[in-house]
């Protein structure tokens, strides 16, 4: 594609500090449209719904995929974003108001949002009028418990979708209707599951990492994505006479140690670079991913060494600025402020394994 | 227009407390893309252009236009967004790596920009690349000591924009490369200036109301819309040619007391009635709107009663939960969070005018 024909760019920031972007061209953005259009219908959106897309609209490209697609398919879309502060309590107003009958967003978002509600005196059931919710940019849809937990808020049949930001938003992994798993849209990205070592494909009711193929983008087209996710996928027959597989249980697991957090990849390696790289730090660190109110908290414990400790002892504000330093040199490099957790020297037990300093208390992958 | 044609909701979050809806039909989409794209080829946007869009996708319409108009124009479209916290300094370095050589957004956030960059070690002028920034949502770009500020800080040339929410995204007042006041784009919305008592069109080179009326539209069209605004309008030429009125001074007052705050409308008597709602209101306030760091800041001082005060003799907590519930109130009715200033009975100046209640600060009518 001639680079005259891009109309849009988004990206990632990405956990190198360096942005990564993506620039779509003009047809490509129809195929976004038509895909998008063709997988809403399949998850029972129709032309008489109106869409509330509560996911922001900026670099992140679901919100941005839905709304081309709810165009196309001949939905109302209520593009309210997501993300500013105080935004959610104005969103319920104008949910209770307007009445949409189908929300797109993230699933901790979706419960967040309910959180904000109850506190605020609205019935999600009796207030609101969803219908079908969908969900990508996190697991959690497709995880029983939390499909469940949603279902019954919101009165609402709730839809997982979602592949990779590098294929968004060719958001080609969908549930239909009869939520029961996602369907692999193989005619617009073609998608295998393959093992993680020989990197071949492996047979239907096996697991692996699925590795997607653009089929109809000419814009930064990718072969063989490699996902880096864990999911299970059949050729079962699903209800609704889809013949694509399916990944019966989602996706629930990473090959590596990525964690996504509030919708950003972030390797514990690039914190730690960016700790092992300032003079002061002690050696010894612990990362701990909690959710609080639906909110993901990314804290980091970081040991000081014995330079700096002598140095507080003169200059009390010495750490303070230390940690300051600490919070704004990894929400450069990551994207996210982390709560940072100051250590004496040698008060975290040491460890040779990477796994151990990394504590993720969400359980994202689990059901509870 | 068949209300099923409705393809977009977005509106504006208003001084009632209750929202208001827009709803745009699908050619009137096509419509708004084909005027965007007219007004900013005026401006001087080409198709080798990137436009940065710095403002909030959401409600307001002003990013929507914008983005639908580029991508018309055929130029692309980098929609970033605003208003999220750290969302600014993740913005400069996409600045600076995509370099986009065009921006939209309001005066006060490239100023805010500018103010970050500047912090962060970023020159505006040899990092960024912007050739053209146009503006709407408040004025400010047409003012020349700002529209000058503009210009010297980021080497630009600086577009004034805009009418006003009714309208939107039919932003039909638009400068050209030329700069002599907006162009009154009257094939596609029809607007005279008319005397603010007799409502009857003024003549050339008089001051008057700018008053609006949709040609092209068929979802909610308006007719004869009051702006409210005060502007002056000529029909001398223009050097690019144009034969479209202008408003060679931009839009400089209102004919009323409503203020633009954060680019929300905010009527002070809203703020009175939420204040006069309260038990324990001691019947005097000010209305202070200031601008720090070029974001506006809304701050409220109002009188306790004195029953109030003897209440809080005995229990200190009562006037910290009276501030918090006047600041709650006010966020929910204007959809602004004010700084509360409570003060004792019978400190503030009686005043039986209301417009001395209001004190504007950030002078933003006027030249600096």
């Amino acid at each position: 594609m001639d680079p005259s024909e891009v109309i849009r760019i988004h990206g990632t920031s990405g956990t190198t500090g360096r942005p990564t972007a993506f620039a779509i061209g003009r047809q490509d953005w129809h195929r976004i449209a038509n895909a998008h259009a063709r997988i809403m219908w399949g998850a029972g959106i129709r032309p008489s719904d109106t869409i509330f897309i509560g996911s922001f609209f900026s670099l992140y490209m679901g919100s941005w995929g839905t709304l081309a697609g709810g165009e196309r398919l001949g939905a109302k879309c209520f593009p309210f974003g997501a993300g500013v502060p105080g935004q959610t309590l104005m969103g319920l107003s104008w949910i209770k108001e307007i009445k949409p009958t189908a929300f797109y967003g993230t699933p901790s978002y979706a419960l967040y949002m309910a959180e904000v509600a109850k506190e605020n005196g609205y019935d999600c059931r009796k207030d609101f009028s969803f219908r079908i919710m969908f969900f990508s940019g996190e697991p959690g849809a497709g995880i029983p418990s939390t499909r469940r937990l949603i279902e019954e808020t919101y009165g609402c049949k709730c839809v997982d979708m979602g592949s990779t930001a590098e294929m968004t938003p060719w958001m080609t992994n969908g549930e239909c209707e009869h939520r029961q798993g996602m369907h692999l849209w193989n005619d617009i990205v073609y998608t295998e599951l393959v093992d993680p070592k020989s990197m071949r494909r492996v047979g239907y009711g096996s697991e692996g990492v699925p590795v997607y193929t653009h089929l109809e983008r000419t814009s930064q087209p990718m072969i063989r994505f490699w996902s880096g996710d864990l999911a299970l996928w059949t050729d079962e027959p699903c209800p609704c006479g889809r013949t694509y597989p399916r990944l019966p249980k989602g996706i629930y697991g990473r090959v590596d140690d990525m964690l996504v957090i509030r919708g950003e990849n972030v390797y514990p390696s690039a914190i730690e670079e960016v700790l092992r790289g300032m003079e002061g730090f002690g050696g010894e660190f612990r990362i701990i991913v909690s959710r609080e109110k639906a909110l993901d908290e990314l804290r980091v414990q970081a040991e000081y060494s014995q330079e700096l400790q002598l140095l507080a002892k003169k200059d009390p504000q010495v750490l303070e600025k230390f940690q300051k330093e600490m919070a704004a040199r990894i929400k450069s490099k990551i994207g996210l402020r982390p709560v940072i957790q100051l250590e004496a020297p040698g008060t975290l037990e040491r460890t040779q394994f990477k796994a151990r300093r990394v504590i993720d208390q969400r359980k994202l992958f689990q059901d509870k």
